[in-house]
């Protein structure tokens, strides 16, 4: 059998994701769809709006076969390390190709460009260098040192965020020496970050903003999504009371930040240049989260980076951590969400060539990286309700979710 | 003019707080009243029911001339080191005499008491250590070791909670060789640890059980307060929805406990002999403040020390800073939080006398105690509305209440 792999957030599963489903079993002609699946909290830095149990159902319900968490260590990151956290896990299971949206659709311009990056590795590295002490902000430092070094539009434009992405994975790939083919598919239509919803395909982030902002399932928001993934929002809601939005977390982060020194705040991945004095200033005068985003955020403070930041402060995640996995050119685990009676047949077919340990709940003695899933997993839960945080929080040592 | 000192935690104030501060100011004729009163947090290791500034308005209102705060890290520490950071702070305000409630009732008791413990201090020290070894509480293995060396029911009962803290208070005038002469006043009526309220003089623990129990004020309860107490609790609740108590504070501890490695539980003050073990295990498991202490109670993790365990943990108070305070003998400031014409007419006279920095708001280069005091005060409000957290914190930034 021959797995393709998805790299996903679901979050939540939309028209638009079904349709990327859809078309990479068709391109790849793959036996298994694998998606390896960011977790509680998501690369652009905010909580995903519903469990990860809940997105895994609904993900084999609409086509995917085999559902992996990756790691958290690697799901809230800048695109190279999200990616390559993304393709080692896929290729702990063996997947024959990754198969990503992107803004252009042409794989082989992806191949030339990551060549033409090793050719000219150090003039980029430098440029980048210069490029952030005058303090643009990483995107921008990057789009500028890629078209020094002649990765222009007229390539593969790697300002746009799904290309960066792709990027990202043909990059993972070469970089760990991983026998996965990538295959691109052009998005259709909407762009990734489109604000607002004007088609049954829309961007995650619009319709997260609609749902958001309304609490509930509208119209809107319905022609956009599934049914499962319809039910499967309005029975989080009714459970558990809320969807994961940031503003929910407000109390707790501030909480955090005040009752943290500098040092300790130093300690934290991604508090960097200072950021921990405006953070301990800053936190006694806002009154929600969208207010204090807004007094931090700079040129070079992006929304996303601050949203990361306070990712880490939330889950403790500290940087010699993240500093010790740059290097990893393997996966320590595979955490098996779930999977179908064909996702089944593929693990078993290939058990005897997969190496890292498949597991599902916490063990007794985690190494760093599930430790750090498991206090992801505690911060993510503990703004619900006590009996729900629970219930919530023992699905998290339960088998993997088996659809037959 | 001469003051005298009362130590005091007025949580809430009530009957039997009047009857002492009445009958202390007969019996040493002072023209001045000071309290110390602790802030935010109790030496029993819970949150004040109402913030410190409204306990300060009623405390004025009814016959204290001067407010001053009881360091945090002085305040949930065991009765001879919550003792000696009150008298250093009564003695930097040059008070002539503290006055304590105590079920014995004669002060040259205790004196004699400090004395025999003087003589047989190796032995003690020696008698406690194996006690403890036994697995016998605190309070347990100091009755025992203290009645080897012959304090014994006869003289002063050390037993008694309120003896207790009056020999720390006598242990602390000596040991740190202040001018302050003791002065005790029997107990009236009630046992510090009555669970019920029988008669309008009634013991704290047994007000805050009936009000926290109702959400309102009874009765019952009101029958044991003053008028200016049962105002400040009805206003408190009406403007920021709750009184204080673990409970509301659940959901933050067990997201911190859930979140910190073993290691950084550790550097925790109270967290000692393996406790870290017990409460990373259990905290997952509990749905309520209650149901976690109920689980972690043993005969050596007393109720009151696991509570401390907990506000140490809720607002960061680390070893080290507690284990460098041990051997102090003055004050590092002292915190006005309130006073009278007279209260400021006597600070006046004083003025020269006082070598110690008078502060009201928390400064921008706080030393580790002012430091800690700030970090208590942003935990305990932090389980308010945003609206009244931003309101509250900023009274800690404010000139002291002055009463006219």
């Amino acid at each position: 059998m021959k797995a393709c792999g998805l790299i996903v957030e679901y979050n939540p599963f939309h028209n638009g994701h079904q349709y990327h489903l859809d078309q990479a079993k068709k391109v790849t002609n793959a036996d298994c769809m694998i998606a390896v699946m960011s977790g509680n909290f998501l690369q652009r830095g905010e909580p995903a709006i519903i469990d990860k149990y809940a997105r895994t159902k609904i993900a084999l319900q609409q086509g995917v076969d085999i559902v992996i968490e990756l790691p958290f260590v690697y799901a809230v990151q800048h695109s190279d390390l999200f990616a390559r956290g993304a393709i080692m896990t896929l290729d702990a299971l063996k997947t024959s190709t990754v198969c990503f949206g992107s803004e252009h659709g042409e794989v082989n311009d992806f191949i030339e460009a990551y060549h033409i990056l090793e050719l000219h590795k150090d003039q980029f590295h430098k440029d980048l260098k210069e490029e952030l002490t005058t303090g643009k902000s990483f995107p921008e430092a990057s789009k500028n040192a890629y078209s020094t070094i002649g990765l222009t539009k007229g390539k593969v434009d790697l300002s746009q965020p799904n290309n960066i992405l792709g990027f990202g994975y043909v990059k993972g790939i070469f970089q760990t020496n991983t026998p996965i083919t990538p295959v691109t598919i052009k998005r259709y239509k909407n762009d990734f970050h489109d604000q607002d919803i004007a088609h049954s395909i829309a961007s995650a982030t619009s319709i997260r903003k609609e749902l958001l902002a309304y609490g509930k399932l509208t119209s809107k928001a319905v022609s956009t999504l599934p049914d499962m993934t319809q039910k499967a929002l309005d029975q989080y809601l009714l459970s558990n009371g809320i969807w994961h939005e940031w503003e929910k977390y407000f109390p707790l982060l501030q909480y955090r930040v005040l009752t943290m020194s500098h040092e300790e705040l130093r300690t934290i991945h991604g508090v960097n240049e200072g950021i921990e004095h405006r953070l301990k200033r800053t936190a006694s005068q806002v009154d929600s989260f969208k207010n204090w985003m807004e007094t931090l955020k700079t040129k070079r403070y992006t929304w996303t980076r601050l949203q990361r930041v306070f990712v880490h402060i939330l889950t403790n995640t500290k940087k010699d951590l993240i500093q010790s996995l740059l290097h990893a050119d393997e996966a320590p685990y595979v955490r098996l969400l779930g999977m179908t009676q064909k996702g089944r047949a593929y693990l078993k077919e290939k058990k005897k060539q997969i190496e890292q340990p498949i597991i599902t709940g916490f063990k007794k003695d985690p190494g760093p990286v599930l430790q750090a899933e498991e206090r992801a997993t505690d911060a993510y839960y503990s703004i619900l309700p006590s009996k729900q945080k629970l219930k919530l929080r023992k699905q998290e040592l339960e088998p993997p979710i088996i659809l037959s």
